[in-house]
């Protein structure tokens, strides 16, 4: 039962600062969101702690699924980045509000980055195809879940509103599909990134949403 | 002071059929009760990952507990069958709720099979018996509890309400029990369903419950 | 680029019984935390969670993180003890409440130590610096607020309140400090819990807090 839809692959590998540059976009999007919510007395420790779950989140839960230490945590890098990304985020919120189009964009190429590196990295490992699909699509969007429930907040993934984890997963069957047709990692990866990123944002600008739940 | 009340067993397997049949059945209900709160505006996406964590997060928290690969995670059948039960459990609401004894029936089988995996599994490992009962528990009650904290809602099995997670603990202590007088373990895992069944239904037909908290 | 801030350390040790006294400490506070909450209808086995999760929440985020069994789960004791406090915190919260004072400090020794061990075991394990102090703080912290998170609460530490997390993170440096200068692990551990300890008593005492989450 367990041998069918099973593609072998190899990690989609990322330079540190583009992995660094994705989780501080991650953070400062996490800062920014977390300041509309004034009246809830966020401390900067916080802020802090926004900005490392909404930076990395995604990652850690990938990893604690595949089981492994996770990767954010063998590095010094990632948590200073996350934190000191967060707390630029809150302080200059009208600035970055300003060019909230380029925080999108960037959101967007982070969401990419997250899936590509998060499915290519489960089927290395030897996950079949729909669980490393998953793990995808939970590497992009799980930093955003963890955010909200630390913030008591409803989960904005599972809600009506632009598409973002199917994004994610359309960039993931991408990648999937790509390597089994014998492409390069690479190549697969980075065609996950801009297809993900590319619906993603047609999402925002057109208003796309998923159907909200109904019986029949 | 870690060698006593240390029971050697195997795992209790059951057929994949029964096992996706009892992530099917967890996902229906999970889709039905989240159908509840349509002033939320829940999404298909929504709905699906509430099938996913409802079907089979407690076996996901157990492997986690564990330090292992979620075996969900290890076939591609979970996925699809956890999302395809709760969009279909959403879809036929109405039909679903005309034959509702039977969900709940089915519910508390599931409950029952999921205990006696999760006790099992973990004495399989060499945990000690007090820790294993309570990966038995967790793995029958952790995905109800994980789908509350994703709505938002107070953690049903914390509150008073019908014995869900008791069922499950009794059912636990049974498997314990006869694998440690020499059972074999096919038996005592049916034994272990049976018993956390019954009580459930029992609970739930004549309203049992635990006391509330109180002081002295 | 992993080269840098590498502290080599072996784990903090502790007797049993004072790492049991701590998870003691943690639940019966956490089940007198609950108490408040009495309009919510929490049964004994909602108390008995709240104890687990509060008195050793902590300690099994640090082990998943660090992608190990949690330690708590390789032994009888902690599950036991756990729930007996959080039962004895719940009955006998009149008693406790009038020695409060005991229970603060007992809470501040045990932050301390949850942090030594966090920071120590993470460092053994060949974990960098800066994730080796952010598992301190996990491990000290995480048990609330995984108890803020299943009473679907606002998570006390992110939010402006006494230093409770930044007490623990002053004395992880404190430990990676002493530790990279040469000290003995023992010495560093106890060095580590008393400034914990007195950090989190002195802001206790003086009302110290964060500041608040402000734009510039």
């Amino acid at each position: 039962m367990r041998g069918w839809g099973v593609v072998v692959a190899q990690q989609f590998e990322i330079p540190l600062w583009v992995d660094l540059a994705a989780t501080a976009a991650g953070a400062v999007q996490g800062a920014m969101f977390a300041a509309q919510f004034k009246d809830r007395r966020l401390d900067l420790l916080g802020v802090g702690i926004i900005g490392v779950v909404t930076g990395f989140g995604g990652g850690m839960l990938r990893d604690l699924l595949l089981n492994q230490v996770p990767a954010a945590l063998q590095s010094n890098w990632y948590i200073l980045v996350a934190t000191g990304a967060a707390l630029l985020g809150m302080l200059l919120q009208r600035l970055f509000s300003r060019i909230n189009i380029a925080i999108v964009i960037l959101d967007a190429v982070s969401l990419g980055l997250f899936c590509a590196i998060g499915v290519s990295k489960a089927l290395s490992v030897g996950l079949p195809v729909v669980p490393s699909l998953f793990i995808g699509v939970v590497a992009a969007v799980g930093g955003g879940m963890l955010r909200d429930v630390l913030l008591g907040l409803p989960i904005g993934v599972m809600h009506v509103g632009s598409l973002y984890a199917v994004a994610a997963g359309v960039g993931a069957l991408f990648l999937v599909g790509a390597t089994a047709s014998g492409a390069d990692i690479t190549v697969a990866g980075i065609g996950c990134v801009i297809v993900t990123t590319v619906i993603r944002l047609l999402a925002v600008r057109f208003g796309w949403s998923l159907p909200e739940q109904r019986a029949l």
